[in-house]
Protein backbone atom coordinates (compact mmCIF):
# COMPACT_ATOMS: atom_id res chain seq x y z
CA UNK A 1 0.00 0.00 0.00
CA UNK A 2 1.47 3.43 -0.85
CA UNK A 3 2.12 5.79 2.00
CA UNK A 4 1.59 8.98 -0.65
CA UNK A 5 -1.89 10.75 -1.07
CA UNK A 6 -2.10 11.59 -4.99
CA UNK A 7 -4.98 14.72 -5.89
CA UNK A 8 -5.37 15.88 -10.17
CA UNK A 9 -6.70 18.97 -10.37
CA UNK A 10 -9.49 17.30 -12.76
CA UNK A 11 -9.77 14.22 -10.79
CA UNK A 12 -9.82 14.29 -6.87
CA UNK A 13 -8.42 12.00 -5.13
CA UNK A 14 -6.30 9.33 -7.83
CA UNK A 15 -3.67 6.61 -7.45
CA UNK A 16 -0.37 7.92 -6.56
CA UNK A 17 1.20 4.60 -8.21
CA UNK A 18 -0.32 5.49 -11.62
CA UNK A 19 0.93 7.71 -14.65
CA UNK A 20 -0.35 10.98 -14.34
CA UNK A 21 1.38 13.16 -16.68
CA UNK A 22 1.65 12.48 -20.36
CA UNK A 23 5.20 12.84 -22.14
CA UNK A 24 4.57 15.68 -23.80
CA UNK A 25 3.53 17.28 -20.99
CA UNK A 26 5.65 20.95 -20.93
CA UNK A 27 6.28 20.35 -17.20
CA UNK A 28 8.17 16.97 -17.91
CA UNK A 29 9.57 18.43 -21.35
CA UNK A 30 10.84 21.93 -20.52
CA UNK A 31 10.35 22.24 -16.50
CA UNK A 32 7.97 24.74 -17.74
CA UNK A 33 5.52 24.53 -14.29
CA UNK A 34 5.45 26.02 -11.04
CA UNK A 35 5.62 24.22 -7.48
CA UNK A 36 4.92 25.10 -4.18
CA UNK A 37 5.96 22.67 -0.30
CA UNK A 38 3.67 22.93 2.27
CA UNK A 39 4.08 21.55 5.07
CA UNK A 40 1.23 19.17 6.72
CA UNK A 41 1.39 18.62 10.65
CA UNK A 42 -1.25 17.21 12.70
CA UNK A 43 -3.96 18.28 9.99
CA UNK A 44 -3.12 21.92 9.70
CA UNK A 45 -1.62 23.09 6.91
CA UNK A 46 1.27 25.86 7.68
CA UNK A 47 0.84 29.21 5.89
CA UNK A 48 -1.62 27.40 2.73
CA UNK A 49 -2.87 31.31 2.04
CA UNK A 50 1.33 32.32 1.44
CA UNK A 51 1.74 29.53 -0.79
CA UNK A 52 -1.08 30.12 -2.87
CA UNK A 53 -0.15 33.44 -3.08
CA UNK A 54 3.20 32.50 -4.31
CA UNK A 55 1.90 29.82 -6.81
CA UNK A 56 -0.34 32.67 -8.22
CA UNK A 57 2.77 34.93 -8.39
CA UNK A 58 4.86 32.23 -10.04
CA UNK A 59 2.19 31.51 -12.65
CA UNK A 60 1.51 34.89 -13.55
CA UNK A 61 5.55 35.32 -14.05
CA UNK A 62 5.47 32.05 -16.37
CA UNK A 63 1.84 33.79 -18.56
CA UNK A 64 0.36 30.48 -16.76
CA UNK A 65 -3.32 30.52 -16.25
CA UNK A 66 -3.79 32.04 -12.69
CA UNK A 67 -4.74 29.15 -10.34
CA UNK A 68 -7.98 28.13 -9.55
CA UNK A 69 -7.95 28.99 -5.77
CA UNK A 70 -10.86 27.70 -4.83
CA UNK A 71 -10.34 24.80 -6.61
CA UNK A 72 -6.71 24.14 -4.96
CA UNK A 73 -8.15 25.04 -1.67
CA UNK A 74 -10.61 21.75 -2.07
CA UNK A 75 -8.14 19.61 -3.31
CA UNK A 76 -5.37 20.45 -0.85
CA UNK A 77 -8.16 20.01 1.19
CA UNK A 78 -8.92 16.46 0.25
CA UNK A 79 -5.26 15.22 -0.08
CA UNK A 80 -4.76 16.33 3.89
CA UNK A 81 -8.02 14.53 4.69
CA UNK A 82 -7.29 11.25 2.88
CA UNK A 83 -3.58 11.65 4.60
CA UNK A 84 -5.35 11.39 8.19
CA UNK A 85 -2.50 10.47 10.23
CA UNK A 86 -1.03 12.15 12.73
CA UNK A 87 2.11 13.78 12.70
CA UNK A 88 3.80 15.64 9.45
CA UNK A 89 3.57 15.34 5.39
CA UNK A 90 5.30 17.10 2.77
CA UNK A 91 2.51 18.59 0.25
CA UNK A 92 3.26 19.66 -2.68
CA UNK A 93 1.52 21.67 -5.30
CA UNK A 94 2.19 21.59 -8.84
CA UNK A 95 0.86 23.31 -11.89
CA UNK A 96 2.29 22.68 -15.58
CA UNK A 97 1.28 24.39 -18.51
CA UNK A 98 0.06 21.55 -20.04
CA UNK A 99 0.52 18.97 -23.23
CA UNK A 100 1.77 20.93 -26.09
CA UNK A 101 -0.34 22.58 -28.54
CA UNK A 102 -3.25 22.14 -25.75
CA UNK A 103 -4.85 24.82 -23.84
CA UNK A 104 -5.37 22.71 -19.91
CA UNK A 105 -2.56 23.12 -17.49
CA UNK A 106 -1.93 19.75 -15.67
CA UNK A 107 -2.44 20.50 -11.64
CA UNK A 108 -1.90 18.10 -8.68
CA UNK A 109 -1.16 17.98 -5.34
CA UNK A 110 1.01 14.98 -3.41
CA UNK A 111 1.42 14.50 0.43
CA UNK A 112 4.21 11.94 1.08
CA UNK A 113 6.15 11.45 4.39
CA UNK A 114 9.06 13.68 5.72
CA UNK A 115 12.41 11.99 4.62
CA UNK A 116 14.54 10.61 7.08
CA UNK A 117 17.28 12.72 6.25
CA UNK A 118 14.90 16.12 6.67
CA UNK A 119 13.95 14.61 10.52
CA UNK A 120 18.34 14.25 10.87
CA UNK A 121 18.58 17.77 9.49
CA UNK A 122 16.23 19.39 11.72
CA UNK A 123 18.30 17.60 14.85
CA UNK A 124 21.93 17.87 13.45
CA UNK A 125 22.15 20.45 11.25
CA UNK A 126 23.68 20.79 7.87
CA UNK A 127 27.37 20.86 6.41
CA UNK A 128 27.23 23.91 3.95
CA UNK A 129 29.62 24.54 0.80
CA UNK A 130 29.60 27.56 -1.01
CA UNK A 131 28.84 27.35 -4.50
CA UNK A 132 29.16 30.28 -7.53
CA UNK A 133 25.37 30.55 -9.01
CA UNK A 134 27.20 32.55 -12.22
CA UNK A 135 24.98 35.24 -11.82
CA UNK A 136 25.65 38.51 -9.97
CA UNK A 137 22.82 40.18 -7.60
CA UNK A 138 21.84 42.52 -9.82
CA UNK A 139 20.85 40.27 -13.04
CA UNK A 140 17.46 40.06 -12.41
CA UNK A 141 16.56 43.60 -12.09
CA UNK A 142 14.41 44.61 -15.16
CA UNK A 143 14.76 40.72 -16.72
CA UNK A 144 11.48 38.95 -15.76
CA UNK A 145 12.83 36.24 -18.33
CA UNK A 146 15.17 35.22 -16.00
CA UNK A 147 12.66 34.33 -13.39
CA UNK A 148 14.52 35.79 -10.52
CA UNK A 149 12.27 34.34 -7.32
CA UNK A 150 9.71 32.69 -9.52
CA UNK A 151 9.44 29.02 -8.14
CA UNK A 152 9.84 26.90 -11.48
CA UNK A 153 10.28 23.16 -11.21
CA UNK A 154 13.37 24.08 -13.58
CA UNK A 155 15.79 23.02 -10.49
CA UNK A 156 18.47 20.76 -12.59
CA UNK A 157 21.02 23.03 -11.34
CA UNK A 158 19.63 23.35 -7.85
CA UNK A 159 19.96 19.38 -7.59
CA UNK A 160 22.79 19.55 -9.27
CA UNK A 161 24.58 21.87 -6.53
CA UNK A 162 23.39 19.40 -3.61
CA UNK A 163 24.68 16.27 -5.35
CA UNK A 164 28.00 18.26 -5.65
CA UNK A 165 27.65 19.00 -1.82
CA UNK A 166 26.81 15.26 -1.34
CA UNK A 167 30.14 14.05 -3.16
CA UNK A 168 31.89 17.18 -1.06
CA UNK A 169 31.15 15.50 2.79
CA UNK A 170 28.51 17.91 3.31
CA UNK A 171 24.52 18.08 2.59
CA UNK A 172 23.74 21.15 1.46
CA UNK A 173 25.07 24.42 -0.68
CA UNK A 174 25.00 27.92 -0.07
CA UNK A 175 25.00 30.13 -3.63
CA UNK A 176 27.00 33.02 -3.73
CA UNK A 177 26.90 35.59 -6.80
CA UNK A 178 29.16 36.43 -9.10
CA UNK A 179 29.93 39.96 -7.07
CA UNK A 180 30.62 37.73 -3.71
CA UNK A 181 26.74 38.31 -2.15
CA UNK A 182 24.78 35.29 -0.46
CA UNK A 183 21.95 34.71 -2.65
CA UNK A 184 20.20 31.22 -1.25
CA UNK A 185 20.17 27.65 -0.90
CA UNK A 186 18.89 25.31 -3.17
CA UNK A 187 15.98 24.68 -2.04
CA UNK A 188 16.13 27.43 1.25
CA UNK A 189 16.53 30.82 2.53
CA UNK A 190 19.72 31.84 4.48
CA UNK A 191 19.25 33.11 7.95
CA UNK A 192 21.75 34.36 10.18
CA UNK A 193 22.25 36.17 13.38
CA UNK A 194 24.33 38.97 14.14
CA UNK A 195 24.33 39.03 18.27
CA UNK A 196 20.09 38.13 18.33
CA UNK A 197 19.44 40.08 15.19
CA UNK A 198 17.95 37.93 12.42
CA UNK A 199 19.02 37.81 9.04
CA UNK A 200 18.02 37.38 5.50
CA UNK A 201 18.79 38.92 2.35
CA UNK A 202 16.52 40.57 0.54
CA UNK A 203 14.44 39.26 -2.31
CA UNK A 204 15.66 41.68 -4.73
CA UNK A 205 18.71 40.24 -5.01
CA UNK A 206 17.03 37.73 -7.31
CA UNK A 207 15.36 34.77 -4.64
CA UNK A 208 12.47 33.03 -4.16
CA UNK A 209 10.85 35.49 -1.04
CA UNK A 210 10.46 32.89 1.18
CA UNK A 211 7.66 32.05 2.96
CA UNK A 212 9.14 30.49 6.10
CA UNK A 213 11.89 33.28 6.85
CA UNK A 214 8.21 35.54 7.20
CA UNK A 215 6.87 33.50 9.38
CA UNK A 216 10.11 33.34 11.38
CA UNK A 217 10.60 36.84 10.70
CA UNK A 218 6.35 37.57 12.20
CA UNK A 219 7.79 35.56 15.31
CA UNK A 220 11.24 36.68 16.00
CA UNK A 221 10.04 39.30 18.92
CA UNK A 222 8.45 36.86 20.59
CA UNK A 223 11.31 34.65 20.79
CA UNK A 224 13.55 37.40 21.74
CA UNK A 225 15.09 38.59 18.30
CA UNK A 226 15.44 41.67 16.43
CA UNK A 227 15.53 41.27 12.52
CA UNK A 228 16.59 42.77 9.47
CA UNK A 229 16.80 42.44 5.83
CA UNK A 230 20.20 43.09 4.27
CA UNK A 231 22.87 41.93 1.97
CA UNK A 232 25.89 40.05 3.16
CA UNK A 233 28.96 37.84 2.28
CA UNK A 234 30.27 34.30 3.35
CA UNK A 235 33.14 36.31 5.51
CA UNK A 236 29.75 37.80 6.98
CA UNK A 237 28.46 33.94 7.33
CA UNK A 238 31.65 33.12 9.23
CA UNK A 239 32.06 35.62 11.64
CA UNK A 240 27.66 35.39 12.28
CA UNK A 241 26.05 34.62 15.53
CA UNK A 242 24.77 31.36 14.20
CA UNK A 243 23.56 30.40 10.79
CA UNK A 244 20.23 28.36 8.99
CA UNK A 245 18.63 27.40 6.07
CA UNK A 246 15.03 27.73 6.39
CA UNK A 247 12.39 26.51 4.17
CA UNK A 248 8.84 25.05 4.50
CA UNK A 249 9.20 21.61 4.94
CA UNK A 250 12.71 21.58 7.10
CA UNK A 251 11.65 24.89 9.16
CA UNK A 252 15.20 26.43 10.60
CA UNK A 253 18.37 23.62 10.28
CA UNK A 254 21.45 24.83 11.62
CA UNK A 255 24.37 25.02 9.40
CA UNK A 256 27.65 23.02 11.24
CA UNK A 257 30.33 24.13 8.96
CA UNK A 258 30.70 26.34 5.88
CA UNK A 259 33.52 25.12 3.51
CA UNK A 260 34.93 22.39 6.42
CA UNK A 261 34.81 25.95 8.62
CA UNK A 262 33.02 25.10 12.07
CA UNK A 263 30.26 27.10 12.20
CA UNK A 264 28.84 27.35 16.07
CA UNK A 265 24.99 28.38 15.95
CA UNK A 266 25.15 30.75 19.40
CA UNK A 267 23.57 28.30 20.77
CA UNK A 268 20.19 29.91 19.19
CA UNK A 269 18.68 27.01 16.90
CA UNK A 270 16.19 25.89 19.25
CA UNK A 271 14.95 29.50 19.40
CA UNK A 272 15.30 30.19 15.69
CA UNK A 273 12.90 26.98 15.12
CA UNK A 274 10.36 27.93 17.58
CA UNK A 275 10.66 31.10 15.45
CA UNK A 276 9.68 28.55 12.43
CA UNK A 277 7.08 27.25 14.10
CA UNK A 278 8.58 23.76 14.67
CA UNK A 279 10.18 23.75 17.68
CA UNK B 1 -6.18 9.51 -33.97
CA UNK B 2 -3.15 10.44 -32.65
CA UNK B 3 -0.54 11.85 -35.28
CA UNK B 4 2.05 11.49 -32.59
CA UNK B 5 4.36 8.03 -31.49
CA UNK B 6 5.43 7.65 -28.08
CA UNK B 7 8.22 4.90 -26.98
CA UNK B 8 9.20 3.88 -23.61
CA UNK B 9 12.21 2.52 -22.61
CA UNK B 10 10.75 -0.12 -20.96
CA UNK B 11 7.29 -0.84 -22.88
CA UNK B 12 8.21 -0.33 -26.55
CA UNK B 13 5.67 1.58 -28.60
CA UNK B 14 2.69 2.62 -26.19
CA UNK B 15 -0.43 4.77 -26.65
CA UNK B 16 0.66 8.66 -26.70
CA UNK B 17 -2.46 10.25 -25.54
CA UNK B 18 -2.17 8.03 -22.10
CA UNK B 19 -0.05 9.30 -19.13
CA UNK B 20 3.59 8.43 -19.00
CA UNK B 21 4.97 9.80 -15.92
CA UNK B 22 4.34 9.84 -12.29
CA UNK B 23 3.42 12.83 -10.52
CA UNK B 24 6.53 12.03 -7.90
CA UNK B 25 8.82 11.87 -11.11
CA UNK B 26 12.19 13.54 -10.48
CA UNK B 27 11.49 14.47 -14.70
CA UNK B 28 8.28 16.83 -13.38
CA UNK B 29 9.18 18.11 -9.86
CA UNK B 30 12.82 19.13 -10.47
CA UNK B 31 13.45 19.45 -14.09
CA UNK B 32 16.15 16.66 -13.60
CA UNK B 33 16.21 14.87 -17.32
CA UNK B 34 17.86 15.30 -20.24
CA UNK B 35 17.03 15.21 -23.89
CA UNK B 36 17.65 15.64 -27.34
CA UNK B 37 15.74 16.54 -30.33
CA UNK B 38 16.43 14.17 -33.98
CA UNK B 39 15.10 14.74 -36.83
CA UNK B 40 13.47 12.11 -38.90
CA UNK B 41 13.37 12.32 -42.84
CA UNK B 42 12.24 10.11 -44.91
CA UNK B 43 13.33 7.18 -42.59
CA UNK B 44 16.58 9.07 -41.82
CA UNK B 45 17.60 10.40 -38.26
CA UNK B 46 19.91 13.09 -38.60
CA UNK B 47 22.93 12.82 -36.62
CA UNK B 48 21.52 9.93 -33.82
CA UNK B 49 25.02 8.89 -33.00
CA UNK B 50 26.30 12.24 -31.81
CA UNK B 51 22.68 13.19 -30.56
CA UNK B 52 23.14 9.51 -28.57
CA UNK B 53 26.80 10.68 -27.18
CA UNK B 54 25.73 13.90 -26.29
CA UNK B 55 22.75 11.98 -24.61
CA UNK B 56 25.10 10.18 -22.65
CA UNK B 57 27.56 13.14 -21.73
CA UNK B 58 24.54 15.34 -20.42
CA UNK B 59 23.10 11.66 -18.46
CA UNK B 60 27.02 11.60 -16.79
CA UNK B 61 26.57 15.55 -15.76
CA UNK B 62 23.67 14.65 -14.16
CA UNK B 63 24.93 11.70 -12.57
CA UNK B 64 22.27 10.26 -14.25
CA UNK B 65 23.24 5.75 -15.17
CA UNK B 66 24.59 5.49 -18.86
CA UNK B 67 21.88 5.32 -21.29
CA UNK B 68 21.62 1.65 -22.29
CA UNK B 69 22.62 3.02 -25.90
CA UNK B 70 21.60 -0.39 -27.98
CA UNK B 71 18.01 -0.29 -26.08
CA UNK B 72 17.87 3.81 -27.23
CA UNK B 73 18.27 2.81 -30.75
CA UNK B 74 16.14 -0.08 -30.80
CA UNK B 75 13.53 2.27 -29.53
CA UNK B 76 14.45 5.26 -32.02
CA UNK B 77 14.06 2.81 -34.71
CA UNK B 78 10.79 1.11 -33.36
CA UNK B 79 9.02 5.02 -33.19
CA UNK B 80 10.65 6.09 -36.49
CA UNK B 81 9.95 2.92 -38.29
CA UNK B 82 5.85 3.62 -36.65
CA UNK B 83 5.79 7.18 -37.72
CA UNK B 84 6.50 5.41 -41.57
CA UNK B 85 5.01 8.42 -43.34
CA UNK B 86 7.52 10.41 -45.67
CA UNK B 87 8.15 14.14 -44.82
CA UNK B 88 9.81 15.01 -41.76
CA UNK B 89 8.91 14.34 -37.69
CA UNK B 90 10.84 15.80 -34.45
CA UNK B 91 11.49 13.00 -32.27
CA UNK B 92 12.43 13.55 -29.25
CA UNK B 93 14.64 11.59 -26.30
CA UNK B 94 13.68 12.20 -23.10
CA UNK B 95 15.74 10.59 -19.90
CA UNK B 96 14.60 11.48 -16.77
CA UNK B 97 15.43 10.36 -13.03
CA UNK B 98 12.90 8.43 -12.28
CA UNK B 99 10.41 8.56 -9.34
CA UNK B 100 11.86 9.72 -6.23
CA UNK B 101 13.28 7.33 -3.91
CA UNK B 102 13.34 5.06 -6.80
CA UNK B 103 16.20 3.18 -8.59
CA UNK B 104 14.89 3.28 -12.11
CA UNK B 105 15.35 5.75 -15.16
CA UNK B 106 12.39 7.24 -17.06
CA UNK B 107 12.94 7.41 -20.31
CA UNK B 108 10.90 7.70 -23.79
CA UNK B 109 11.33 8.75 -27.24
CA UNK B 110 8.43 10.80 -28.67
CA UNK B 111 7.70 11.69 -32.61
CA UNK B 112 5.41 14.99 -33.49
CA UNK B 113 5.01 16.58 -36.73
CA UNK B 114 7.63 19.63 -37.82
CA UNK B 115 5.30 22.57 -36.28
CA UNK B 116 3.60 24.90 -38.78
CA UNK B 117 5.50 27.60 -36.95
CA UNK B 118 9.04 25.81 -37.35
CA UNK B 119 8.04 25.43 -42.06
CA UNK B 120 7.33 28.94 -41.51
CA UNK B 121 10.73 30.38 -39.99
CA UNK B 122 12.84 28.42 -42.37
CA UNK B 123 11.64 30.27 -45.04
CA UNK B 124 10.86 33.22 -43.54
CA UNK B 125 13.56 33.47 -40.99
CA UNK B 126 13.07 35.59 -37.52
CA UNK B 127 13.50 38.35 -36.01
CA UNK B 128 15.36 38.22 -32.84
CA UNK B 129 15.99 40.35 -29.30
CA UNK B 130 18.95 40.07 -27.48
CA UNK B 131 18.30 39.62 -23.52
CA UNK B 132 20.98 39.37 -21.03
CA UNK B 133 21.52 35.66 -19.58
CA UNK B 134 22.53 37.00 -16.45
CA UNK B 135 25.96 35.02 -16.25
CA UNK B 136 29.47 36.48 -17.33
CA UNK B 137 30.81 33.46 -19.83
CA UNK B 138 33.34 32.47 -17.85
CA UNK B 139 30.92 31.51 -15.00
CA UNK B 140 30.74 27.98 -16.26
CA UNK B 141 34.77 26.83 -15.95
CA UNK B 142 35.01 24.47 -12.78
CA UNK B 143 31.91 24.98 -11.85
CA UNK B 144 30.33 21.64 -13.30
CA UNK B 145 26.98 22.21 -10.77
CA UNK B 146 25.73 25.01 -12.84
CA UNK B 147 25.54 22.45 -16.40
CA UNK B 148 26.93 24.67 -18.60
CA UNK B 149 26.25 23.15 -22.25
CA UNK B 150 24.04 20.19 -20.02
CA UNK B 151 21.09 19.51 -22.18
CA UNK B 152 18.69 19.35 -19.08
CA UNK B 153 14.81 20.11 -19.84
CA UNK B 154 15.50 22.96 -16.96
CA UNK B 155 14.29 24.88 -19.54
CA UNK B 156 12.07 27.51 -18.23
CA UNK B 157 13.87 30.57 -18.38
CA UNK B 158 14.60 29.30 -22.22
CA UNK B 159 10.71 29.03 -22.94
CA UNK B 160 10.02 32.44 -20.48
CA UNK B 161 12.64 34.41 -22.62
CA UNK B 162 10.90 33.33 -25.96
CA UNK B 163 7.36 33.92 -24.44
CA UNK B 164 8.97 37.47 -23.68
CA UNK B 165 10.34 37.99 -27.03
CA UNK B 166 6.71 37.05 -28.54
CA UNK B 167 5.29 39.68 -26.36
CA UNK B 168 7.48 42.12 -28.47
CA UNK B 169 6.83 41.12 -32.11
CA UNK B 170 10.03 39.02 -32.96
CA UNK B 171 9.94 34.73 -32.64
CA UNK B 172 13.40 34.56 -30.92
CA UNK B 173 16.19 35.61 -28.81
CA UNK B 174 19.71 35.36 -28.69
CA UNK B 175 21.09 35.57 -25.21
CA UNK B 176 23.90 37.92 -24.32
CA UNK B 177 26.42 37.56 -20.99
CA UNK B 178 26.78 40.35 -18.37
CA UNK B 179 30.43 40.41 -19.95
CA UNK B 180 28.91 41.63 -23.21
CA UNK B 181 29.69 38.30 -25.90
CA UNK B 182 27.27 36.42 -27.88
CA UNK B 183 26.14 32.62 -25.79
CA UNK B 184 22.95 31.35 -27.24
CA UNK B 185 19.66 31.40 -28.88
CA UNK B 186 17.27 28.71 -26.29
CA UNK B 187 16.88 26.39 -28.23
CA UNK B 188 19.50 27.47 -30.85
CA UNK B 189 23.48 28.12 -32.22
CA UNK B 190 24.78 31.28 -33.28
CA UNK B 191 26.12 31.09 -36.61
CA UNK B 192 27.03 34.17 -38.65
CA UNK B 193 29.19 35.36 -41.52
CA UNK B 194 32.37 37.35 -41.20
CA UNK B 195 32.07 37.98 -45.61
CA UNK B 196 31.89 33.77 -46.61
CA UNK B 197 33.50 33.20 -42.93
CA UNK B 198 30.63 31.32 -40.69
CA UNK B 199 31.54 31.65 -37.41
CA UNK B 200 29.73 30.58 -34.00
CA UNK B 201 31.02 30.98 -29.92
CA UNK B 202 32.95 28.35 -28.40
CA UNK B 203 31.02 25.98 -26.28
CA UNK B 204 33.53 27.31 -23.46
CA UNK B 205 31.11 30.70 -22.93
CA UNK B 206 28.82 27.60 -20.92
CA UNK B 207 26.93 27.35 -24.18
CA UNK B 208 25.60 23.82 -25.64
CA UNK B 209 27.75 21.91 -28.14
CA UNK B 210 25.42 22.28 -30.73
CA UNK B 211 25.65 19.24 -33.40
CA UNK B 212 23.82 20.50 -36.16
CA UNK B 213 26.62 23.62 -36.39
CA UNK B 214 28.69 21.08 -36.35
CA UNK B 215 26.85 19.49 -39.48
CA UNK B 216 27.58 22.77 -40.94
CA UNK B 217 30.81 23.32 -39.90
CA UNK B 218 31.73 19.98 -41.95
CA UNK B 219 30.14 20.77 -44.90
CA UNK B 220 30.97 24.12 -44.85
CA UNK B 221 33.88 24.01 -47.80
CA UNK B 222 31.51 21.89 -50.50
CA UNK B 223 29.26 25.16 -49.82
CA UNK B 224 32.16 27.54 -50.71
CA UNK B 225 32.80 28.89 -46.96
CA UNK B 226 35.16 28.92 -44.82
CA UNK B 227 34.55 28.51 -40.49
CA UNK B 228 35.77 30.04 -37.34
CA UNK B 229 35.00 29.71 -33.56
CA UNK B 230 35.37 33.09 -32.17
CA UNK B 231 33.86 34.94 -29.46
CA UNK B 232 31.71 37.85 -30.82
CA UNK B 233 29.46 40.65 -29.20
CA UNK B 234 25.73 42.05 -30.43
CA UNK B 235 27.70 44.68 -32.07
CA UNK B 236 29.58 42.00 -34.28
CA UNK B 237 25.93 40.22 -35.40
CA UNK B 238 24.60 43.87 -36.39
CA UNK B 239 27.70 44.22 -38.69
CA UNK B 240 27.85 40.77 -40.25
CA UNK B 241 27.15 39.27 -43.67
CA UNK B 242 24.74 37.25 -42.12
CA UNK B 243 22.91 35.91 -38.58
CA UNK B 244 21.47 32.25 -38.32
CA UNK B 245 19.58 30.22 -35.62
CA UNK B 246 21.02 26.56 -36.22
CA UNK B 247 18.95 23.32 -34.42
CA UNK B 248 18.62 20.02 -35.00
CA UNK B 249 14.50 20.24 -36.15
CA UNK B 250 14.91 24.04 -37.67
CA UNK B 251 18.63 23.71 -39.16
CA UNK B 252 19.38 26.96 -40.31
CA UNK B 253 16.66 29.77 -39.65
CA UNK B 254 17.79 33.62 -40.89
CA UNK B 255 18.03 35.97 -38.52
CA UNK B 256 16.18 38.87 -40.27
CA UNK B 257 16.08 41.84 -37.41
CA UNK B 258 18.04 42.00 -34.13
CA UNK B 259 16.69 44.43 -31.52
CA UNK B 260 14.41 46.02 -34.43
CA UNK B 261 17.27 46.57 -36.71
CA UNK B 262 17.23 45.09 -40.13
CA UNK B 263 19.72 42.17 -40.95
CA UNK B 264 20.15 41.05 -44.48
CA UNK B 265 21.87 37.71 -44.88
CA UNK B 266 24.31 38.75 -47.77
CA UNK B 267 21.85 36.22 -49.99
CA UNK B 268 23.57 32.97 -48.36
CA UNK B 269 20.68 31.62 -46.53
CA UNK B 270 20.03 28.94 -49.11
CA UNK B 271 24.01 28.11 -49.02
CA UNK B 272 23.99 27.74 -45.10
CA UNK B 273 20.52 25.52 -45.00
CA UNK B 274 22.36 23.32 -47.44
CA UNK B 275 25.15 23.00 -45.08
CA UNK B 276 22.72 22.43 -42.22
CA UNK B 277 21.69 19.37 -44.54
CA UNK B 278 18.17 21.36 -44.66
CA UNK B 279 18.38 22.36 -48.23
Amino acid sequence: MSDRILGSLGAGLIDPDAPLLRADDLGVLRGDAVFEGVRLHDGTLDALDAHLARLTASATALDLPAPDLPAWRTLVGQVADAWGRAGEAAIRLVLTRGVDGGDEPTGFVFAAPIPESTLRQRRDGVRVVTLSRGVTSTSFVDAPWLLGGVKSTSYAVNMAALRYAHARDAEDVIFIGSDGLVLEAPTATVVWAIGETLCTPPPSVGILDGITVQTVFENAAEHGFRTKIMKSTVEDLHTANGVWLVSSIRGAVAVTTIDGKDRPDGGLTKRVQAAAGLG
